[in-house]
């Protein structure tokens, strides 16, 4: 393992993560699998080590957003489903097929050009059918597309129609007249298809977690509550079991100084002492993923809550201190120290945004370490 | 060279790193060296690549930020000078020695703790002095600290006093008073130091471009134009010479449909057709750094403008067109498409931040091409 120098870094919880896992599992029907999301690097808290903690506690298969991602994944776990949810270019069917890989198709023309880059294979190429039921995003809009696309996947060769699924745009809403939409328009789906393939599904967590249990169908792709983050704030208000958080950023003090009533701190001197004041340099900044906008933020020293000052830099940022504090000393950026606890909710709130995106935008300067 | 199967890419042009470079050594006065500065990943640019097309156009010093990134320039580079700009822990002086790494130096107890790792070490240490002049950020406030530092390493073995520098806070602003005031005190300090070693250094690439010249000293550390963008409006309106843009930012239609009238796009729902229209799907998102906050932004097809619409997802998003157009379209997100752009300062003043924040956390999921 490398040795990292700088004292920045993300520490997850894989305990947090497997026993998110299993008290859905124990929520879910009977028989219904787990499609563990670990797209976007685990939506930032490590492909590999996320996988591995999901599929011990009962995850079945690996959902990710790209083929770059699915190799990834393909070349440290020889056995579990892969499953890509996004687009995948024709050229890479013959390595999914190659490589146990499942595609999400929703394009006949995609479908009959990759068979025919298909003619040498030993394992045939494993499709996902994707409806779009109301996300407007990827997926076939009617039922006669449908038909059309199953019937071509089930006369060519080296092709096997694995499963059929949707994705919801509003299931973390109170409001279910959208969702309502989506499901109908997919059980209509469904009802077309003269074999239903081994895998149906549809729910992502606020679906799995608040919505009719039979809408579990075969599988859940379980992303966000992995994580032990909420989708939504109505989502959190009626969570049927607790949700442990797996993502900490910490860093230490570098640097602690003394300045004076009226001395700037940071570029264009924005911040200017109030009085006399101790300020601490934390090595974390804008290119970890710590962007600008957090200025102000809150950050854990000593089991207490203080402030960035100034303008966050790059690889830098500095704190107010309410005392003198030694080199080394530890800073939760998210994370708990005592009593106290930094939530990547709280940041979302700050900067406008969901927690989904935080730990994305954490970038692979800070090494991810595990508990 | 690894094969990347999405479409969605960073182009890094190293000839415009490299004209922009060029430019600059014709600018200074002779004989001052240039520091490139790469740290953060180059400034997401791709940390090797900019450094090689740096040093050919004559930059003889590179500047990182972490002593992670300084061995990562190191196992690709064996000559040239390396400094960290940053904090580095104690522990990292031996290595650091070893790899004929430059380390910043503004602590006495840090400067001792160091020697005593160094007794087996073959090289010497090279030290830079930071002073702190008025970033606030690290380094000396006191013509005594330096005082003691200077000889503390002067009468250390295996430790050598090879330059000290200083960072301006507001180098890019037309008011000068606190970069005056920030020069005043790195020049006393000069003043009462016996020796000069053999590199001063000051300027960032606005004090390089555009204040006075006998602030060059031996060398400059150039960032920011190095990779084409003004340091600040006010420094762009007064540029002594042009500055080549180096970052693209592409991708490709991944899907293209029709949508009806009052039909929705993405999570919420919350961008509902107003009309029947066409809708493009881009395999990128805000883990790849294209935050939520870009929603509404333009990219580029076929030569035109195009609105992203609905909210930013995880890995893709969607654009409205004014027609359809076949799949594997182009789309750039930043760059030129024939006599229209969208620059890296456009989407810099959409988010409320400065340009250098923007190639920083576009994530490594995009994989850095090079021209
Ligand atoms: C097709 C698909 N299934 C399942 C999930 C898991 O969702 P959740 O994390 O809410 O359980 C996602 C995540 N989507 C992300 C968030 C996106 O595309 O933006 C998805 O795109
Ligand atoms: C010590 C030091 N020198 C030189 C530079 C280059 O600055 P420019 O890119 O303006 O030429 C930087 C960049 N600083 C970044 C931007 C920061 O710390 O936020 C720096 O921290």
């Amino acid at each position: 393992t490398q040795q990292f120098f700088r004292p920045t870094k993300a520490i997850i919880d894989l305990q947090a993560i497997q026993q998110n896992v299993k008290n859905l599992k124990e929520f879910l029907r009977p028989n219904v699998q787990i499609i563990a999301v670990v797209k976007a690097n685990a939506y930032g808290h490590g492909d590999v080590a996320v996988a591995r903690a999901a599929l011990k506690a009962g995850a079945t298969v690996l959902a990710v957003a790209t083929p770059d991602e699915a190799l990834h994944i393909r070349a440290h776990f020889e056995e579990p489903d892969i499953l890509i949810l996004g687009a995948s270019p024709v050229s890479f069917a013959p390595y999914a097929a190659q490589q146990r890989i499942i595609l999400t198709a929703f394009a006949d023309d995609w479908i009959q050009q990759a068979a025919s880059l298909l003619v040498d294979e030993a394992l045939p190429l494993r499709l996902h059918i994707k409806i779009d039921s109301g996300m407007g995003r990827i997926g076939i809009r009617s039922e006669q597309e449908l038909l059309e696309l199953y019937q071509t996947i089930q006369s060519t060769d080296h092709m096997e129609l694995d499963g059929i699924f949707t994705h919801f745009a509003t299931a973390d809403e109170e409001d279910t007249l959208h969702f309502d939409q989506q499901v109908q328009f997919f059980e209509k789906c469904l009802a077309v298809i003269p074999n239903k393939p081994r895998l149906v599904h549809a729910s992502n967590t606020a679906a799995s977690l608040v919505k009719d249990p039979h809408l579990q169908y075969d599988a859940v792709r379980f992303g966000i509550s992995m994580y032990g983050l909420s989708p939504s704030s109505y989502v959190k208000s009626i969570l049927p079991f607790p949700l442990l958080p797996a993502f900490s950023l910490e860093s230490e003090l570098v640097h602690v100084k003394q300045i004076k009533s009226g001395d700037p701190v940071g570029y264009g001197a924005t911040y200017v002492a109030p009085t006399d004041m101790w300020i601490g340099t934390i090595p974390i900044g804008y290119a970890d993923g710590v962007i600008r906008k957090l200025g102000g933020q809150e950050v854990l020293i000593d089991g207490q809550r203080m402030p960035i000052v100034g303008r966050i830099c790059m690889d830098q940022c500095m704190v107010a201190l309410p005392k003198a504090y030694d080199i080394g000393e530890k800073v939760t950026l998210i994370g708990r120290q005592g009593n106290t606890g930094v939530s990547i909710d709280e940041w979302a709130t700050k900067l406008e945004t969901i927690n989904y995106e935080i730990p994305c935008i954490i970038t692979t300067r800070v090494p991810r370490t595990y508990l």
